[in-house]
């Protein structure tokens, strides 16, 4: 490809809107450009790169025996009503009506329209197992979209969905996808670490795993351990070497040592206040959060240097929904203002986390205002509370699965999602096969999705410099970029034809620099587009000698031609 | 590929909801399945076929120097303002609001996003000429979905850009994408026609051509000359050897000649009625038709036996709309019920065709219940009107092109279309360049559309027989299927996957029927899949030999299997 003729506007300037690396570098390298909020066009040099994401991602989704289908954007709105969706997924959910004032979703999921196709069409036990996948715009009404195409409206994703007979059939068509996701993301080089997630709205039992490119701009944390496998969202991260109840021995002998102490505390509401008023750790104090937990206040109690996962609380409780209580149900239940709410007299349900259990005693609020109570024994006076692991695991806690590791933090970004289903969708649906027996059975299903327009910006996050991209060579959208340095030059020009036209015939892809700019312009502009090996045809071309540039370690070496044809036809670079 | 494991449910009979040929073995031979009226889900066959189709494409547009992009299927209502079709377009435009409620059309086409993009973009007469395609999604609420593929909601579309600084350029981006459209066409296994076309409502100036395929079950006419290359479609069809006017000479001498002759004809209101009641041809009548031009009315005559053109008019008129005017229109501005309207005496515009202007005399309706007018001399009694060409070409006419060839009309579907759109977005949008003299200046530009999901359909016209679909090789979703007859016998199996192993490695694509089935079942869903080429491995397969039978010919041959292997890695089929 001639660049004179290639629609790539490249920019000099950062364009303000982009606070994310690759955001930035897919506008300077003019890759996309925002229609609307979220909503990108992607140009040819981004258009090429995506295809080179979608053509990894099919290859390896037909090596693991899926096969490739194709479904409708547009989605009748009874569907989802029949799975019972329409009401629950809220306002990302586009929808829209047809000239027949029809009701219509613009999809951002296929569940719905899969399950009811493998309906219609399987029926027997024999037609199992079955993986259907698609690769296909989504539609999501996110709030705030940003990021580029990290967090978009429309975007590119695969879907995939199993079908199986029983569960040790979707463990089999989980595992495959499992590890169909680590090729496609190793493939694509990026850095990533699949970890253990919860289950979130979609619902379902059983395991799932997230796929998190690890990246700053992330915006899931991930628990790792630093020396075993162990890896999980935060949401979802357990830890090892819990804390013990503090033990009989140290609680007390007679109602003396019971005693609460009442410390006046006034305007002093945060841990990090008390802290410095008792001049004490945040370890010693006890903290109590009110939470509305399907609309009921519910106490959780933990450590003062510990925060609530509210995942766990929900898992718990086996709720729908638990989030924090508004200020006035805070206030009424606790009888205080905010911040001096405490484990001690509610009248409401309590969760106390197990390390709170393992402190001999600490310092609450007293649910009045102005005051908190010292000398709580929780093995005393919270025993009644229900007891269990209600907090997120914190950088340096022991891991859950090996005796030697700690957990340390990262930030990543979802790029994959493998998830057992189960018979949620099935069941809904009424969709059913029959087993060998003639019994109707509903499907066990899991679903795998993979965003290909975000892991572009993932891969971009991890694969840039100061002066611009470096393409893994894997999705680069040309493999070398030739460099004329003086496109007057006719040898310079014959030489550069001639390397193209080489690298051409032996299947490389190559961008051929003709323009007439100059060649601190081109150079700039090569290393901002981050093709993998630059050729560079200058003053030596008359005596056939070229600089081959390896982007991503910067090497420079003169070659001949035809040492320079080899090694850009390897794979040294 | 397995048989066993793969998604493709065909069906024993016809839906009955599937009205063409085309549309019947998507259904049965399972490529599609309806998800709601007009929007469909691609089976993994029908995937296959479809990704051929996309490839070839995409191949023909990239060997033509167009760019791929991908442009957002949401579009912000306010570009369609800026162009003037928010309101123009009608109720086939999909729309949606966001949850700021925003306004958002799904897109039916991409004008106005890649005018808008380019605008911003392209500054300079040095980065023309520029073309860009995209294959990509598209959706339009169509009134009466049908046909399955060939008229649906939401379909697959290749639509190309070009910015071209002068009309000669826009001549050479036009020529080159028509050239790619032969190529396309012809390499899909397509008999189509390129066609003369009218501009219609998406506006523009100079050329345009549409590509159809012939097939009974289009739904538009064109009109073909027998002799020379000339085609058209029936709205924009001329004809050659127009009618001259009645001579000077065979016109009237004196005013008795000219008088007009009344005739009672109670309830005679159609050409039918009065060829009966005069017994005279149809050719012997004036017909005349009250049409509303942009509201107003005008009346248009035509010859008994001839019909409208209402492009013609439209075009005549420089009009928005033409539409025939309603009744009590027509009858207000004639003063008589409609089957009685006549040229003679009307206070409104009056266009005669040339083909009544050559008739000495004739019959037509007196604007007076019951009455008809003899002795109507167009030449004196028509004078003021004016005159040109108003009909539709009609078969047996004059080719417009050469000297010897008569028209003959069938019936196509558009596929392709080319079109000369000039600065009808570029000056809507302010979308300029400066030319060489730093003048600023609208984009000259073309648009160019390829219905990819329609096509398929269009391919299914014209390839089929009572059994089933015969895939043209270039876009088969198998090239090769392979058919032990037993499954149980392990002789046939093994030289079965033998085979299909041997074939795979040469590149050919093998679908085996690994099914436990009875052979007659096997070879009836072979028909119906209509893969190019059957390798049936039965008896003989312990000798090593196997029977070839080409899906096209029906022609059969008893092979060894290297001889079987050359000839399916071969282009004899």
């Amino acid at each position: 490809m001639r660049q004179s003729q290639l629609l790539m506007p490249t920019l000099r300037e950062s364009p303000s809107e982009a606070e994310a690396a690759s955001h930035q570098w897919m506008l300077r390298a003019g890759l996309i450009r925002q229609l609307a909020a979220g909503i990108y066009t992607y140009l040819p040099l981004g258009r090429r790169v995506l295809r080179k994401l979608e053509q990894i991602v099919r290859e390896e989704m037909d090596l693991a025996g899926a096969q490739e289908v194709l479904m409708p954007a547009m989605q009748p709105a009874e569907l989802w009503k029949e799975s019972g969706r329409y009401e629950v997924y809220g306002p990302e959910l586009m929808r829209l009506r047809d000239r027949h004032d029809r009701e219509f979703t613009l999809g951002p999921t296929h569940e719905e329209v899969i399950t009811s196709l493998v309906r219609g069409e399987v029926s027997s036990y024999r037609q199992l197992p079955l993986t259907l996948y698609q690769i296909q715009t989504k539609f999501r009404d996110e709030k705030r979209p940003r990021y580029g195409l990290l967090r978009g409206r429309e975007f590119l994703m695969k879907d995939a969905y199993s079908f199986d007979a029983d569960w040790e059939g979707l463990h089999r068509s989980y595992t495959s996808m499992y590890e169909a996701y680590h090729r496609i993301f190793t493939r694509c080089g990026l850095y990533f670490r699949s970890v253990e997630a919860d289950a979130g709205s979609i619902g379902g039992e059983g395991g799932t795993h997230e796929f998190m490119a690890l990246a700053d701009i992330g915006e899931d944390t991930i628990a790792v351990c630093d020396s075993c496998s162990y890896a999980a969202n935060l949401e979802k991260a357990e830890y090892g070497g819990k804390e013990q109840a503090a033990s009989e021995e140290s609680s007390v002998r007679d109602e003396h040592e019971a005693e609460l102490v009442r410390h006046h505390t006034p305007n002093i509401k945060t841990i990090e206040q008390l802290s410095q008023a008792f001049e004490l750790e945040a370890a010693a104090f006890i903290k109590t959060l009110i939470y509305a937990v399907d609309g009921k206040p519910v106490a959780v109690v933990v450590r003062g240097d510990h925060e609530v996962n509210e995942i766990k609380v929900k898992n718990k409780l086996s709720a729908a929904h638990v989030e924090l209580a508004d200020q006035t149900t805070a206030e009424r239940v606790t009888g205080a203002p905010t911040g001096f709410a405490g484990p001690i007299g509610l009248q409401i349900p309590i969760l106390v986390d197990d390390a709170v259990l393992a402190m001999e005693s600490g310092i609450a609020g007293a649910n009045e205002a102005d005051y908190h109570l010292g000398n709580v024994k929780p093995l005393i006076h919270l025993s009644q509370a229900a007891a269990g692991d209600f907090r997120n695991a914190e950088a340096g806690d022991h891991c859950p699965r090996c005796e030697e590791g700690r957990l340390a933090f990262h930030r990543g970004i979802e790029v994959g999602h493998v998830f057992k289903l189960g018979t949620k969708y099935s069941e809904a649906l009424h969709a059913t096969y029959l087993n060998a027996s003639g019994r109707e059975q509903p499907f066990i299903m899991g679903c795998y999705g993979i965003g290909v327009s975000r892991l572009l910006s993932a891969v971009l996050e991890q694969h840039s410099d100061n002066n611009g991209i470096i393409w893994p060579r894997a999705i680069a959208p040309y493999q070398v970029h030739v460099v004329p340095v003086s496109v007057k030059d006719t040898v310079q020009m014959d030489l550069a034809a001639h390397i193209t036209s080489r690298l051409s015939e032996a299947g490389v892809e190559v961008l051929m620099d003709d323009r007439d700019e100059r060649p601190g312009v081109k150079f700039k502009d090569s290393d901002l587009i981050g093709i993998p090996l630059r050729i560079v045809i200058g003053k030596q071309a008359a005596e056939g000698i070229v600089e081959l540039k390896t982007r991503k370690t910067g090497e420079v070496q003169q070659l001949g031609l035809e040492e320079a044809l080899v090694f850009a036809t390897g794979a040294e670079y």
